[in-house]
Parts: structure tokens; C-alpha cells; sequence
């Protein structure tokens, strides 16, 4: 069966080598929540002074760890914070117990690193149903505390991992006002289809000065373009989360500064594209871009339709140039659209154009394109102004014997 | 690689002795639209007096056959009908010159029958965005026409399949006011995962004498019921289309009658069963039944949910007994549910209850009912009184081996 060791053919060459970020330090254990011989715990500790913005799965199943940082996020503070992750257990599904585990993890993460309880936000990734042995987590929390340490952030991306195949980070660095401002953040995750909603974790560090509801404000709007565009096969999380913590230290407000909202959208883009690489037995990245839409959000519909379609993403494994199913993904999409417009594109390849094969249609040359490991579908609905962009994977004997018997 | 020639391990023992319907004769021809060496062309012919209902895909990019049935359905005619459907080509995307197609056909038999035009409807499955050598099927009407018989029902079966693994047939007789009418149906397809759009078609002919009005409301209702509560893919074909023709031949009015809607219903079912049997790849019939949503149609989306589900559907292909993602799919589906009233069953084990792993449950006894070939889960959300039954199978390496390379 089932679990790939084999790092996925579309991982980025290496980890980047991410600088540090002032305000932040992280440490990692070897915890033995569920893994053996590796590390799956990971602490963040935040400065006095920084904020932290979020966003969560809106499944009406979610874990506890989520509903906590969802209650906390936003209540104002001076003093430090701090983030904590574990993998292995996903403490979702586990009724009082589970609340009752994160009750505990807070409370001595809290003081262990002397911040208040209602600063401590947790995550937990991996197998759902099972009761957290969260005493194997504060038993490692004195360890972490004393050895969290600016550069760590390379190993808190390895020890959040659960079935990746590869540590995923991201960062940007961008003067603000003549100074520079840092963002660094990793990612973990295969979309939304890792086994056993072992899920999408992201957190993202930077050392700018910014008001609470602003950090907010980005990342909420940018994520709608990031981690809510891409799909690896239409199945949610019970845990996915998201938490942004900007600490202040360089002394740089940032507030309203677009060179600031640029270079966090650069990040947050590379951490969900390198998401979407490590999906489940993927061998194609595809990139699908839906114009002439009735709305941009008719844009997006149409967009997941095709990044959804079972159909489509078994013929891009097999590099068939198959259009008929983007045709029939558009059609049931429930978003409008007018058959006799409707135009599409293979990379540069023309292959329909106002509801028909396109007179300059080339199967040879769709089929080249297919055979690349990068994909782009465009798509014009002819009918609207609305576009969207979104990214997938191919669906692949991979993902089957993957999930066919991740649990046994 | 492609196609399997193997049948369905899920397949019926033998196709039905369909008894014939007085009013209804029945011609097929191997036309050589696509296929060689087997039939192509299948034509029901229907005596004056005989109502016909119709239920369609409601795609945005339906073919034109579609839109030329729809425009067509509830016309009132004392005339005589014919119904003709070929494969090998879904005549789908072909833009003008599709429609151009459909009326070249509908005349010819016209014509060659002896009905009106617009009492002549067509259904094309197979290949997309491919122009439909039409001619190669009016040239064998005439042949069609003198060769139509009552007994010709089970060709007909055969000679609508595009990827099907088996001929689907199923029937019904039902006395009403002491006197016997029949019910004869068949389909196509395997749900909507057929390859390129090779679509769902379904049949239906009855002697019953009911009002097209009558007859139209029956099928939509049990349409909701049965087609329309099955998936094996969540991809929707352009083409779909369901037929309801009842002759009047046997004299028996069954206009309100309750046990003629059964035994309609009855058939219906049996031939949505046989497509999800049929799905590409299938080697497990499972069955979905939600209780306790909020309103039936809340329950529907719960059910398709998890029936959609692939991190679902490859579960039960690995025998696993992976409820955690069936407490995903709920999370996700959009429709109320409360994580902590949440109850789920596979087969009789009660796995979780109360929003958490049942106090009972035994991993043994679930993992034996997985390794049956028909599969049930039960979910019970547990907020009201909903409730929906969908059907679908598994997703398995053979479906990936079907559509990765079916084009090509």
C-alpha cells in the first residue's frame, strides 16, 4: 500500500534558506504523539506587541484547536504570544475530550513561556477520532521553551509535516519607507486531500508594525486569491488553518503600504502553489484561468468546476488534451455560461472558440502541452467581464493506493 | 490503454426477459457512426395516442438533441412518435451545425415513419465536439423502419452502450382496476462519469394511458428520487436524458393510480442501481442514507457529499472503514450539521455517536462489512427530521486506467 516516500516530482530544487524574522523564535521536539523518530511538535514564541490575524476552515466539523484560536483571534493584547503545532493527531472529532486537551496545552504553554492563556493559539494535524496524548506534548514544553531560537524556522516547517513529501517556506523581504521588513512562512499540507484530513496548516511571521484588524484585513482578502484558489480534490479539512503574526520589531508601520501587500501576497501564493505541488500522487501543476465571466465569483465557480472535475484531472495524468471535459465541467458548474460562446485554451493552443473545435486546432500541438509538467487551461465564458484564477493537480494512480489504505 | 472489456463485477446475474409493451416497436442497425461490427442506431416507434414525458441534463453547455427534446416534450399530438438514439457521438459542442444534424434526422425519420416532425426525438452519445456524420444514419432508416418489432427491446438495450460493461433492463407489471399494465425501461451509461460525456440515457414504455401532464409530473418526481440520486463521479453529462412514452395500448387509465407510480418507481430505481453498478472502475454498490438533517433536501446535500467524496470513495475501494472522513464530508457539505449530535453508521456497527467514536464500536465488525461488495452508511446529523438515500461506487485504480487515456 499506501504511504510515497518518494519526494513528489513537482517539489520545489531545495528548502529556501529563510532569514530570520526579529520578534519571533521557534523550537521543535520529538514528542511521540503518534510518529517515531522524528520531530512533531513545533513552538513559535511572539514578542510583546505582536499581532496575530487568522483564518480558519469553515467546515461545521472542526477541530477544537480551531474553534480556540478562532475564539482568540483579534482580542487585543501587549503582552508576547505564542503558536503551538503538533502532527501526528488532529484532535478533531473527539467531542469534550478534545476541547478538554486544548484546555491543557494552552494552560502550560502559557506558562511555560509566560504569556496569557488566551495567547496561545494551537493547531493540531493528522488522524482524527483518536483522544490527543496531549500530556507527551507539555512534557516536551519546558525543552522547547528554553531552546526556541531565531533560526529554527527551517525545522518548525519539518516538524508540522504529516504525509508531505517535501518542508514547504516561503518568504519575501520589501522596504517599506526606505527600511526593510521581513515575511517568512511555512506551510503544510496537500490541500485539502491529505489522508485522514491531516490538513493545511500556514503560519506567517513578519517583523512589521501593523494594527491587528489591518493584518487581518490582508490576509483575509489575499487568501481568497491564495489557499482559497487552489484544490487537490474538492475534500475540506476539518482543521485548516491559517495564522499571521507580525511582530512589530523592525520598528516599520506598514498599515495601507501596497509594497508591504504585495510581498505577502508573494508568499502566501508560493506557500499554496507548493501546497498543491506536493498533492497526493500529483505529476502535473495546472493553472486554470477562467475570463469573460458574468462575475469574478461566476469566474471562480466555473475555475473549481474544471480544477474539480475527476474527468479532467485523470485525462491531464494521461497528457490527453481532452477539452470535451472542460466543455462538460463549464456546463455543470451552476455558474452561467452560453455554450456558443464559450472558448478555451491548452497553453498557447486554441482549441475551441465560440462553442466549437477551433478551425486552427492542432491536436499535436495540445498534445505537447500536455505533456509538460506545468498546465494551463484558459477558459473565456464570453459573456462578462468576471475572471479567476485557480490551481490543481492531476489525479493519479498515486492518489489511489495512497488513499485506498492510509489508515490500516 | 483504455478500455475494459471485462463486465462489471457488480453486474446483474443476466439481462431481464423484457416482456413486450403493446404500442411501442422497436429497430436498431449497425450504422457505422463510430463504432465497427455492432450495433449503433436504436428506433422506437410509437402507435398514434401515445404521450411522451422527458427529463434532461440541466447543463449549460447541453447538446443540441437535448435542446430539440425539450423544445419538443408536451406538444399535445394524437399522433404517432419515434424516438431514435444512436452512440458513438454525443453530437455535443458541434455548435450550427449540430443543430443541423438534429434536423436532418428528425426529418429523414419523419419521413421514413410516417409522424410528425416535432413527434421524432433523438438522443446522441459518445464522443464530444465531433460533427456527427448524420447521413450514416439516415441512410439506414428505411431499414429500421421495416424491421421494427415489439421484441426488439433488449437490441435496443445493447445498441445504445458506448463504454457500458452490460446491457440495463428492467420492467414492471401492475394491475390496476383488475387489469395488468406493463412498464419496460432501459438505460445507458455509467452515472456521470462515462468517458468524454458518453451520457446517461434512460427509456421508458408503457401501454399505460395517462395524460402527458400525468405521466410528466410521475417522472419528474421519481426522477428526484432515483437518477438524480446517484453519482459515481460529481461530473454531469451534456447530454443526459430520460424518455417516458406510455402508449395507451393496453386501455387501463392510470391516472393518480398509486400502484402504477410504484412500479414505475420501481423500475426507475432499478435502472439508476445498474448505472452506479455499471461505473467506471466499480468493484463496491454503496448506498448513503441521511436521517435527521435539517429538511430533505439539506439531507440530499449531506449524502452527496460523502457520495462525491474521494477521499471517501477510495476508502471503501481499501476496505477501510475510515469514518473520519465521513464526518469531513459532512463538515464541508455546506449543510447544517453539529459536529456533537453526529451519529454514523456502517452497515449495523454504530461507529460514532454523539459526535464522537462510539462507545462500541468494534474496528473488526466494520472492517468486515467493508469487505462486502454493497455497502451502507448511515449518517443521522441529528437536528431534525431529513432525511435522502443516494447511491454511488468506489473510486479505484480501474477508474484512473479508463479516463487517463480514453481519447487517445
Amino acid at each position: 500500500m499506501a504511504k510515497i516516500d518518494s519526494v513528489s516530482p513537482l517539489a520545489p530544487a531545495s528548502f529556501p534558506q529563510l532569514v530570520p524574522v526579529d520578534g519571533v523564535r521557534f523550537a521543535t521536539a520529538a514528542a511521540g504523539v503518534k510518529y517515531k523518530d522524528r520531530t512533531d511538535v513545533m513552538l513559535a514564541l511572539l514578542d510583546p506587541g505582536s499581532v496575530v490575524a487568522g483564518v480558519f476552515t469553515r467546515s461545521s466539523t472542526r477541530a477544537a484547536p480551531v474553534l480556540d484560536c478562532q475564539a482568540k483571534i483579534g482580542v487585543p493584547s501587549d503582552a508576547g504570544a505564542a503558536i503551538l503545532v503538533n502532527s501526528g493527531n488532529a484532535n478533531a472529532f473527539t467531542g469534550a475530550r478534545g476541547t478538554d486537551s486544548v484546555e491543557a496545552i494552552t494552560l502550560a504553554v502559557a506558562q511555560a513561556a509566560g504569556v496569557p492563556q488566551e495567547r496561545v493559539f494551537t493547531s493540531s494535524t493528522g488522524v482524527i477520532g483518536e483522544p490527543l496524548p496531549h500530556d507527551r506534548i507539555t512534557d516536551v514544553l519546558s525543552t522547547l521553551t528554553s531552546n526556541a531560537d531565531v533560526n529554527g524556522v527551517a525545522a518548525a516547517a519539518k516538524a508540522i509535516m504529516t504525509t508531505d513529501t517535501f518542508a514547504k517556506g516561503a518568504q519575501a523581504q520589501v522596504d517599506v519607507a526606505g527600511k526593510p521588513v521581513r515575511i517568512v512562512g511555512i506551510a503544510k499540507g496537500s490541500g485539502m486531500i491529505a489522508p485522514d484530513m491531516a490538513t493545511m496548516l500556514v503560519y506567517l511571521f513578519t517583523d512589521a508594525r501593523i494594527e491587528q484588524t489591518g493584518l487581518q484585513a490582508l490576509v483575509s482578502g489575499i487568501n481568497e486569491r491564495s489557499f482559497n484558489c487552489i484544490t487537490v480534490d474538492s475534500d475540506t479539512s476539518t482543521s485548516d488553518t491559517l495564522l499571521a503574526a507580525a511582530t512589530g520589531a523592525s520598528g516599520v508601520s506598514v498599515d495601507g503600504d501596497r509594497g508591504f501587500a504585495e510581498a505577502l501576497e508573494g508568499v502566501m501564493l508560493d506557500l499554496a502553489h507548493q501546497v498543491v505541488r506536493d498533492g497526493e500522487g500529483a505529476t502535473k501543476f495546472v493553472e486554470i484561468a477562467v475570463s469573460g465571466a458574468a462575475s469574478d465569483a461566476e469566474a471562480k465557480i466555473h475555475a473549481m468546476a474544471i480544477a474539480n472535475s475527476p474527468l479532467i484531472k485523470t485525462a491531464i495524468a494521461g497528457e490527453d488534451p481532452n477539452w470535451g471535459r472542460v466543455v462538460m465541467a463549464v456546463g455543470k458548474s451552476g455558474a452561467k455560461a452560453d455554450r456558443d460562446r464559450l472558448s478555451i485554451r491548452f497553453g498557447d493552443v486554441e482549441v475551441a472558440k465560440d462553442g466549437w473545435r477551433s478551425e486552427s486546432y492542432s491536436e499535436e500541438a495540445a498534445a505537447a502541452h500536455m505533456k509538460q509538467d506545468h498546465i494551463s487551461i484558459g477558459v473565456d465564458i464570453g459573456i462578462g467581464t468576471g475572471q479567476a484564477t485557480v490551481w490543481t493537480c492531476d489525479l493519479t494512480h498515486g492518489y489511489i493506493s495512497i488513499n485506498a489504505d492510509y489508515r490500516s
